[in-house]
């Protein structure tokens, strides 16, 4: 198969926005997720985010990475504010409408109405969920870590609260994103949907891991 | 379609292997990568990871999250040694040998032997790459930042050297990793290929983003 070799040169003198795609393809496949806020005033807000990533399981804790001056600055404000969001899953059902959250909307325009995504309140947690999302989560936030390197800000909270399909949870507690139509996305435009080649068991040193039932571990 | 609402005591009251797997679930897929070091004394290392994700572009970034503590730690050990490493996609081709690699071998065993894959070298750079790899590249070390809240270590490296496949690499730079076959995770242990739903064009406000050739913007 014939391979290509870009060298730290060819990447420094690359194009722009040539460079911009190629950089955010090599990481694989990320997350779908929006992040919902409001502000004081209750002013919702939703923007997509590819970034989100599981941090620990105990205290339970998720980070996602954002540019301060970028369009999703009013979710860091909010945040600010708040000190609450909630990440919803992104499936094939609305995964267009997810996208157009990214548009440039004015601060007094709610993504969720110029979208056409609805937003849900329970009690104890004032930033809205996606009630279209099938697996969601309320966070408060922990930590704001500024990334010197490239000016971006790694934004960790703590999970509150999980809302999510019945069906999707198995009985190890393994959540079937799968058949919750969660999609992934590659580079900066690309989205897919997903086909288990199979859940494996924990590696150990000289034996061969086994496929697991989708329902939980064999162990 | 009935919904299971968790809250905070729920939460907190879970048993600790279930909350594992539900935690791991919520953040949505996740990357499924390789990365390859050596020790100063060129032993060479490789470990599964699914928390490498995209930084920035300019400078070309990208960062991943370990715990000092866990079977991972020869990683960071090598990356502090020789300041290099390697990042590589898992495809579907070699996923079962990639998901090996997290068994817990002895510091003299090298994991590219004990699973069957092949480490493959090219000037400039210390650390081994992944000769099965379809899309992979190489990172300096520039940032090892504690995350203080539960332990673990965000690692940031700059990408020095992009080897991929010609044949993904289209027109405006985005690598087709779908066509690579590479691989995402769901939870701790469930992997998946992907079915590409479209690429759509940059979000505008009040109006509709488009479908996008699989080559390259519309734009």
């Amino acid at each position: 198969m014939p391979m290509q070799h870009f060298d730290l040169k060819s990447l420094n003198e690359m194009a722009s926005r040539y460079r911009v795609q190629l950089i955010n393809s090599l990481s694989g496949f990320k997350s779908a997720n929006l992040i919902g806020t409001c502000n004081a005033q209750e002013q919702t807000n939703l923007a997509i985010f590819s970034s989100v990533f599981h941090l620990g399981a105990s205290p339970a804790l998720v980070g996602f990475i954002m540019r301060p001056d970028s369009v999703s600055r009013h979710t860091l404000e909010n945040i600010k504010q708040t000190e609450q969001y909630t990440i919803n899953q992104v499936s094939e059902d609305f995964w267009r409408k997810a996208h157009q959250t990214s548009a440039h909307y004015n601060s007094d325009e709610s993504e969720f109405e110029q979208v056409g995504l609805t937003p849900e309140f329970i009690d104890g947690v004032t930033a809205p969920f996606v009630k279209e999302s099938r697996i969601k989560y309320a966070l408060n936030v922990k930590e704001i870590t500024p990334i010197k390197l490239n000016n971006t800000l790694l934004v960790i909270g703590e999970i509150t609260n999980v809302i999510c399909e019945s069906s999707v949870i198995k009985s190890d507690g393994y959540l079937d994103i799968e058949a919750a139509n969660t999609v992934a996305i590659s580079g900066l435009d690309s989205y897919h949907s997903s086909t288990r080649l199979s859940r494996i068991s924990y590696a150990k040193p000289h034996k061969e891991a086994l496929d697991i039932p989708l329902n939980g571990s064999i162990e």
